[in-house]
């Protein structure tokens, strides 16, 4: 098949072609003997039949006397038979039963005499207690057809019937070759520009999962020579190789190069996002994929083309994933060009379940960690908007998503802490928070999408923190506004204030870098008022409109100075060892829907935030006063 | 805690009091350290905080140039910008972005000129494809709550951020001691009387299933001495230990004697089937179970009273099992002093899912093999009747139920051969025998129960097979006969023919023992039909009334010397090698109901019945004769 460079061809028809490609050239399992013993988890190559009956002797099935029955026959509660030491044997359970009887008898049911012999009251049927030999499986018969995991009870199974060793397919070594000049291995200190190595950690992971066998390899540097000596390496040792990185059309992209000189290529480029730089090729009867650099593309491209592929080596069916119907949370826009993986969080508020898009980013690994779910936008599909019910392909279980407490608002490290203290009191419970601010928050609410909203709204007019806001935009009630913590705001400056910023008008120099966060949050109201009583113009602070979603991303850009102040609170502050100049103490609380109210969920998060171990712990974060939390400031 | 022995206690009142104890002595993981790339799968023993921000530095998210936005403000189409080499850098995509740029540009939007100049044609807003630091984690941020499980993409996140060592809850070790004199290690050629070891193998798959790490110790003797040093031994190198065998009130059973004298015994003996005689033993905080000898017990108790310590040891939520309502085929009747547990295969036929019990010996591991759920019959209850809808515990995927041929009726190794090949086929399709006769076969083609049934049923009136048996049972017609094979019936003897048996008079003569099928079975019928005609009394044959279910069953007898002579199909006989004795070739077909005739699988199984694959099988089978395999004879 003729090469194809960056190509946009559909999902489907690239793994279909790509498949039989290499089914043509003999793409397929080998097979080995394995011990039974070590076979847990394996998958046939071949029925396995049984060597030998289980039991392979007719057993007794209690414990008690074997015996002839036709000598018992006439035993009455009146007429007990007697029987000499000679025509019985004491048998226990399991014991072999003699070739000349045919029947056992209960202990309890036999009464011994002191001259050693016994007396029955009762006929023996011909047979009873006797398990006979194949009453479990039969010498022939089949235990376990080809390409079938081994289970536990089948390796019992294997033994039972005198099978000591079974034939499996062989697991698939699938090379894995990190490229890139920047690349460096995992370090707690990697210096700018470096990019740590995690894509070869993640895979591995992956492929463990599927049953299959990761073989990482050391880091390549861009040069062609070590890359294609590095990929003939790996296909002289395994049955698959991914090229990590390299696939898209950069200034050192050598890997179509490098596949082709070694092999065809068949596709380069895949109407797939993310994910669309992947190559896919082959060597032979042996898969080489061109794995995008990006963790959440080559994700993508693993799951999308090397899953199918270890699927067709071990036989199995497509794993038929678990979906469920979500209420989509925001509008979702996607290019008509590719079939979209969109990562979503997911959880159940009042009986309906929602779904909130997660930064699209390819780069955002995290995405992949906290999705609960991913939404697939089909190709020519434009998009979907919020409120619309959508299909969503589970990663979870879907209880667990009536497990999980939904907190969409402001942020606040106190939030990751509450995470901990649910899941650690209640191992079934967990917690899931999305950051968009008090405002955002509210609307959370107000949609009916969100258990909790973390909110700290300053009302201008009185000075008062959050309720003016509630009653506004909650004129119906139906809401509860809970106690958390007073937190200190203020501006978050370079440790030792190298640009000696005293106040917000400081902001206005020439040479200062603010960095803002996004509108409708809490504290931009907070420095937008600010600004406005101190008469600063918004423009005339440089990095005004540069936004951030959290305090501590705030914080995290002064500290590696790419900004000198930001408006935060004080733990983000003292979590980056930054200075900071105090501006006001604020009310955090936590606006909760009444419907909500009485779920198991939020009773739990009240007496967590009533407790000692929260207290505590926001002590050591520093920055917050506690006063009544959990208890229920006003209900609207 | 008093001992007490062989009591009946309820479970859950067992189960939670032996935790509780277990607890206040200190039962509990340890914690260690791994590297992060080697955590894959183990449960976090605290929370992991970001050590860096990923991004670490601000990252260029294009190929393309960087630069200060201000310089291209004011671009336009007819007002084009250019820059100098110096007011400029050259980024790839993850680049670091020089601390004075704020902007990048993609490379598509570059005007390159000759003199190294470039022209931009539209401004760029500041921090334009820029990846912020900490866009993806903040350094400080929570990246896994305490007992989580390490997933591929957190191992991606934390390495990300600058982690590379984890603290992990330690596996726990469990010991498996293997006792009885009997037991011997799995072989292909066990003496009457050994007990093959499976155990140990079974137990070490399900403790792998549920993340800990299985110690399997030599067998020991029944001598109370050596399994007191075993479980000494096995206490000091493991976590939890479990006695295999010993539990019940057998001749040599020192399980709670010896537990007893190295700890405490809390409970012996509990209210479920299979499985009462289990011991709940602690050491100090090390659980000591007596496990059962039958399999199948010790699968239960190992379910219901180890998996529950795990989850505690791991802070898991106790896993909620996935369930479906079925219709019960049978009746099940059940102790009201147990609560029982009863394995079950399952089927979907015509939108219905239904659920037949498995063979209920504690000895029969085979059954757990092929159950695909299990029914719970809770203590007091004394069971359910044939038709009732029950709630079962699925052991497989539900959509795996839906892709299941049912076959239930007359046994032939045949089943096999086609179990195999329409999962060869097809891994998406899978095949449950059930072996009830040709009359269980026909009942439950009637009830619903099946996609396909075996039956061989001879008319004696006319000496035609099947048809006026169906026409008698199906007036209303609705189903169809399908041809299969014809198979040659005879007389199984004894190689060589020791006890001379010429035909079915000889079955009277003093010392010959015969083995029978089941009532109902088509076998059976023509024994009968033979007995009759040639004017035998069934009371005049010793074992006429010695009963087994499959064809195999009767040869495995019969070779192993436990009997003399059963009537039966050729290739079961020469699967045992036995001698035979032919008396009529027979028509074996499938009874097909409408219903299920259009269904994928049963499409599936006509092909594979008409290929040469099959046709090939029956040929190594032997004593089969195959004209039209897979062709429709009558349609009622």
């Amino acid at each position: 098949m003729a090469f194809q460079y960056l190509t946009n061809v559909p999902l489907e028809e690239a793994r279909g072609a790509y498949t039989e490609a290499l089914f043509s050239e003999g793409f397929q399992a080998g097979t080995e003997s394995v011990p039974v013993t070590a076979s847990c988890g394996r998958i046939t190559a071949a029925p396995v039949y049984a060597a030998i009956c289980a039991p392979h002797y007719p057993a007794s099935a209690m414990d008690g006397i074997a015996l002839k029955a036709g000598l018992t026959f006439g035993a009455g509660e009146t007429t007990p038979v007697t029987l000499t030491p000679e025509q019985f044997i004491v048998v226990d359970t399991g014991d072999p039963v003699p070739e000349d009887c045919d029947a056992v008898i209960m202990i309890e049911d036999v009464i011994r005499q002191e001259d050693g012999t016994v007396k029955l009251y009762a006929p023996a049927a011909p047979w009873q207690h006797i398990r006979q030999i194949g009453e479990d499986i039969c010498a022939g018969e089949m235990i376990l057809p080809s390409y079938t995991a081994v289970t536990p009870s089948a390796i019992g199974a294997m033994i039972a019937a005198g099978v000591t060793e079974v034939s499996v397919l062989t697991k698939p070594v699938v090379g894995i070759i990190p490229t890139g000049d920047e690349i460096v291995p995992p370090t707690p200190d990697p210096a700018p520009g470096d990019i740590l190595e995690f894509n070869s950690s993640i895979f591995s992971g992956m492929l463990t999962e599927w049953n299959a066998v990761p073989r990482t390899y050391p880091i390549v540097k861009d040069v062609k020579e070590d890359i294609r000596s590095a990929v003939q390496t790996a296909l002289s040792e395994c049955d698959i190789v991914l090229l990590n990185a390299g696939s898209s059309a950069g200034r050192e992209d050598y890997s179509t190069e490098v596949i082709g000189s070694l092999g065809t290529v068949l596709y380069h480029g895949i109407a797939i996002k993310p994910g669309k730089p992947a190559i896919l090729g082959l060597s032979g009867r042996k898969p080489v994929l061109g794995v995008p650099g990006y963790p959440v593309s080559g994700i993508i491209v693993l799951e999308q083309f090397l899953k199918p592929l270890i699927d067709c080596w071990y036989h199995a069916a497509e794993a038929q994933p678990d979906t469920c119907t979500a209420v989509l949370s925001k509008n979702v826009v996607s290019g008509l060009k590719y079939r979209e993986y969109v990562r979503v969080r997911m959880g159940e508020v009042g009986g309906k379940i929602m779904a909130s898009p997660l930064g699209r980013g390819s780069g955002v690994v995290s995405s992949f960690m906290k999705a609960d779910g991913i939404l697939e936008i089909p190709q020519g599909v434009e998009g979907y908007e919020a409120g619309s019910e959508v299909t969503v392909r589970l990663l979870k279980k879907r209880e667990a998503l009536s497990r999980t407490l939904v907190a969409i608002g402001s942020h606040d490290p106190l939030l990751d802490e509450i995470s901990d203290l649910l899941h650690s009191s209640d191992p079934s419970l967990h917690m899931s928070s999305t950051h968009v601010g008090s405002m955002g928050g509210i609307m959370a609410v107000k949609r009916g999408e969100t258990h909790i909203a973390g909110v700290h709204l300053l009302n201008e007019a009185d000075g008062v923190y959050n309720t003016a806001f509630i009653r506004k935009y909650f004129p119906q009630g139906g809401v509860r506004l809970v106690e958390c913590v007073g937190r200190t705001q203020g501006l978050m400056l370079q440790k030792g204030n190298p640009k000696n910023i005293q106040g917000i008008y400081d902001l206005t120099r020439a040479g200062v870098r603010y960095v803002n966060r996004q509108k409708g949050s809490g504290t931009r109201i907070l420095i937008d008022y600010l600004c406005r009583k101190e008469g600063v113009s918004f423009g005339d602070i440089y990095g005004y409109d540069r936004e951030e979603f959290t305090h501590t991303s705030v914080a995290a850009q002064i500290a590696s100075n790419t900004a000198d102040a930001g408006m935060g609170i004080y733990s983000a502050a003292r979590l980056y060892d930054l200075d900071f100049l105090p501006v006001c103490m604020e009310q955090y609380d936590l606006l909760i829907p009444d419907a909500a109210w009485e779920t198991a969920l939020v009773q739990k998060l009240i007496a967590i935030l009533q407790s000692a171990e929260f207290r505590n712990r926001l002590e050591a974060l520093g920055g917050y006063e506690l006063k009544n939390p959990g208890s229920v400031r006003e209900r609207f």
